[in-house]
């Protein structure tokens, strides 16, 4: 018999919450690995040779090794289609793509800690300019994910049904407090992750919860 | 009769040229309006009501406008399905987005025109450093694509037909040349992107083919 899946993650990377999530809203029970990040782990020989952008999540199978967060959650679901991580209505389904993406490409990848690692490496950048670096590009992206919000959320973001929109949420509101911004501009979007975060999958995939965690 | 589909975009934005193949690949006809980005009109009211990130491309029918590239991609792929955007078999589908996410999570966010502005206004970055800047990003995301495409490519980066990962792929490398990157390490992105580009449907979505151009 084949070996259960394997996912490489780290407890605090918010790409790697996102699988998390997924993969327990469809109730699967891949192996878990962890490669730390602070430590530079994700740039060994080791981790390069599975995934050579050197960033985590990676989902690995018999054969097949995929990276990027959103790539694996779109695997996932069609290939356990039950409960679908998307709504049924195309609008619908491009909406929570569309909220998805706007974590994924627009704010997440700006505070990413090799893009803050760059800032202090070229510019100097200490930890309150790393800080508001980052902030300054969560605030702006969830500006248009609070907006769209006021159209789309049910009890969460896309109607009344997690989807992949809270599944990308969540972490980067996770990773908002971290760097202490201000969400009070932002109702829609702590309405919809208070109400995520009550939802078991979510909660197990939650970093503290991690065996790695520190 | 409802009007046309609107297609926002500007002629060299990396996100919006995406958008234009994919429309030219499914022969689709929309209606075009260009947002001068380097004249700050992405900023105004008008587009900001469109769309509150301030960014292009937007996709526009009537009662329904959406935002973020790939979504778009996915809403025309699942709303005109011929020819599909991805492939049929579930990993080369999951290659193709991975791909693709590539370039729109770890690549062009960091290129991005409003990033580069903020070096300049944070650290006082001058054009060397911005696009030495971009460079990295370019140079550190093709690295893991060119590694990739050793295993997924045909003619085009995942087998012989074109797929969001050559949507994503050709702007990139757009991208790269205007940031003079030496593309010399890149054998197998330079061959898949000169295969895409000599397909009507990319030639006639290239930036210089575009009625706002310059």
């Amino acid at each position: 018999m084949a070996d259960a899946p394997l996912l490489v993650g780290y407890w605090r990377s918010s790409a790697a919450y996102r699988v998390r999530i997924a993969v327990n809203l469809k109730g699967l029970t891949p192996r878990h690995a962890a490669v730390h990040l602070r430590k530079g782990e994700q740039r060994g020989a080791d981790h390069l040779g599975l995934n050579p952008s050197g960033l985590v999540p990676v989902w690995q199978e018999e054969g097949f090794s995929l990276a990027q967060s959103l790539a694996i959650i779109e695997y996932l679901d069609e290939t356990w289609p039950e409960p679908p991580l998307l709504p049924a209505a195309p609008r619908d389904r491009a909406v929570a793509r569309e909220i998805a993406l706007t974590v994924a490409c627009d704010i997440h990848p700006l505070g990413n800690l090799r893009v803050l690692d760059k800032l202090t490496a070229d510019w100097g950048a200490g930890a309150p300019a790393r800080a508001a670096w980052a902030r300054h590009w969560i605030g702006t992206g969830f500006t248009a994910i609070e907006a769209r919000l006021a159209h789309s959320a049910g009890r969460y973001a896309v109607g009344d049904t997690p989807s992949l929109a809270d599944i990308c949420l969540v972490p980067q509101v996770y990773n908002a407090r971290r760097f202490e911004l201000d969400l009070t501009p932002y109702p829609m979007i702590r309405a919809a992750d208070e109400a995520a975060r009550a939802h078991p999958a979510f909660a197990a995939a939650a970093p503290e919860a991690q065996a790695d965690a520190e």
